[in-house]
């Protein structure tokens, strides 16, 4: 079997003339990252865990590093890994400070008896795990300080309780191709692995100026991930709340499961008939045991990439996903 | 249309030859406070708030005051709700305190943009909102202590952190019909109203010994609940990591929208294969937009009760829920 890769780096609306050169680079960067691990026969588990943590390493992306701040301006981080061969999965709420936390999701699924750790109960497993925990500095973005007072000026997210007059002064930096204000800030990776393993990992800093301990999509099994051998792995961007309301990850395995769809009609359906009937946003990435491959949005464009085994890695902002 | 509900208590291994009467009476009381709401034309969602609310208040049960004991000693309650009519959802996870964490659930899904919040944001929202509090003695229960003692000196649970000296000395209690250090204790209820809507609550204090911070299925749409007026409203009770990892509730209704499966096919199925496949335990309620009920459970006994529209209340703790 070959294998396939595809990776995403959020959704949202057009921001037209901006240079998209840095932002293919990165997903490039990611997507490779990856690759490299199913090139070497690696599992699709530690192929898309290896993707992720690039993405959240890297500054432009709404995870990890670059993650976006709540309206009390801090940052809590949420990420999940699912592995197709089992369904075993571990995923960590509004985490903060811990510099990867899709691998400690990771642990929590391979050396806890949980699947779904908050908060300061998850920094204490990753103190006992002996995680890396980095300096306030190392999450401390201008551009993202940026949205969250423009976000507070507007009076938009959850509530103007803090003024970020905690936060760093901001230098002026160059725009993004991806409108940032509404972006809807989620990395994530799917991987179909060369015996037939699927798998997903998701991380995100969540919206700008959310409530604190406000949860979204991405560490719910079956809402923002998804992973089963029988059917597909898919991973998801955009509003949270509707992609939880939607269970559209594992919406989109049922209809192929059980109502026989094709991924292509089951991702179709799932993003553009369910996730835009109650007025979500978003996209999601996904390849299927048989490693067919859909990245559908419903936004004017979503940061993604992917490649197949033997092809070269595809980078894109904008255009159709299907 | 006739109105249908049924609850739940949590599910288990039998203690034989104890007194069930207490818990049929507490059952058939939290049952009538649903069916009032029904009979006078109220909503689904009304129903099964006002029958988890008796469940809540009901120390016999793992829910609200009969919450069971984190390893530090403390109660981390989760609780759910979920709108067949349109999706809408709302949940907390984590909360102390707040006596009623159902109704908690309920005003994120009515007065928040957020579909879960977690710990210390859930508790601020609860202030924000006027929610009633309740002093540590009103959660503070005999028998949830002696069951955490046990759990540590069994070294069960998640980790032995603390030795639970916080906590009060505790008077003998007459034992439980299902065996509370193997009973998986959640509440649950799920209804049809007179108008087809459907609606789905749940609510827990967890695993006695849980991590701090250890989020189980209850507060998860798809896995402990769900909701669609074009399928069913499902309330599930078991080992929720097994729940999360199967998106349970979410397939069984799947199984019904896509496979065209039979209420009584998809609940058995997803309990007796998909759950069970995974050594998963516990069991699920479960109404269809046709007024279907089904109420299967892979463990010996499982607390529960339903009543039809001219019909008598019939409660339950062992036999066959199919």
């Amino acid at each position: 079997m070959k294998y396939v890769l595809a990776i995403h780096g959020g959704a949202g609306t057009i921001a037209p003339g901006v240079d998209e050169t840095p932002y293919h680079a990165a997903l490039k960067e990611a997507a490779a990252a990856g690759e490299a691990v199913l090139a070497a026969g690696g599992s699709a588990l530690d192929a898309v865990s290896a993707a992720v943590v690039e993405l959240e390493n890297c500054i432009l992306f709404n995870a990890g590093r670059g993650s976006v701040y709540t309206s009390a301006a801090v940052q809590e981080m949420d990420a999940i890994v699912m592995d197709g061969k089992n369904q075993a999965a571990g995923a960590v709420a509004g985490v903060s400070s811990v510099k990867n936390p899709v691998l400690l999701a990771r642990a929590v699924m391979e050396k806890s008896s949980c699947v779904l750790l908050m908060g300061a109960g998850a920094e204490s497993f990753a103190r006992e795990q002996q995680f890396e925990f980095t300096p306030p500095e190392y999450f401390a973005c201008p551009k993202r300080i940026e949205q969250l007072r423009r976000a507070q000026a507007k009076g938009s997210g959850a509530t103007l309780d803090h003024d970020g007059s905690n936060l760093p002064a901001v230098p002026p930096e160059p725009p993004e191709p991806i409108n940032p204000d509404t972006k809807y800030g989620t990395v994530g990776a799917v991987a179909l692995d060369r015996d037939g393993n699927l798998a997903s990992a998701v991380s995100t800093g969540g919206m700008t100026n959310k409530r604190p301990g406000r949860v979204g999509d991405t560490p719910i099994v079956g809402a923002g991930c998804y992973a089963n051998n029988a059917s597909v792995a898919v991973a998801c961007t955009g509003t949270g709340e509707h992609f939880i309301r939607s269970v559209l990850a594992h919406d989109v395995a049922a209809r192929m499961q059980y109502g026989g769809a094709t991924l292509a009609q089951a991702a179709h359906t799932a993003v553009h008939s369910k996730l835009s009937g109650i007025d979500g946003d978003g996209g999601i990435i996904a390849v299927s045991h048989d490693g067919a491959l859909a990245m559908p949005f419903n936004t004017t464009g979503m940061y993604r990439a992917s490649v197949r085994e033997g092809e070269s890695i595809v980078t894109a902002v904008f255009g159709s996903g299907e």
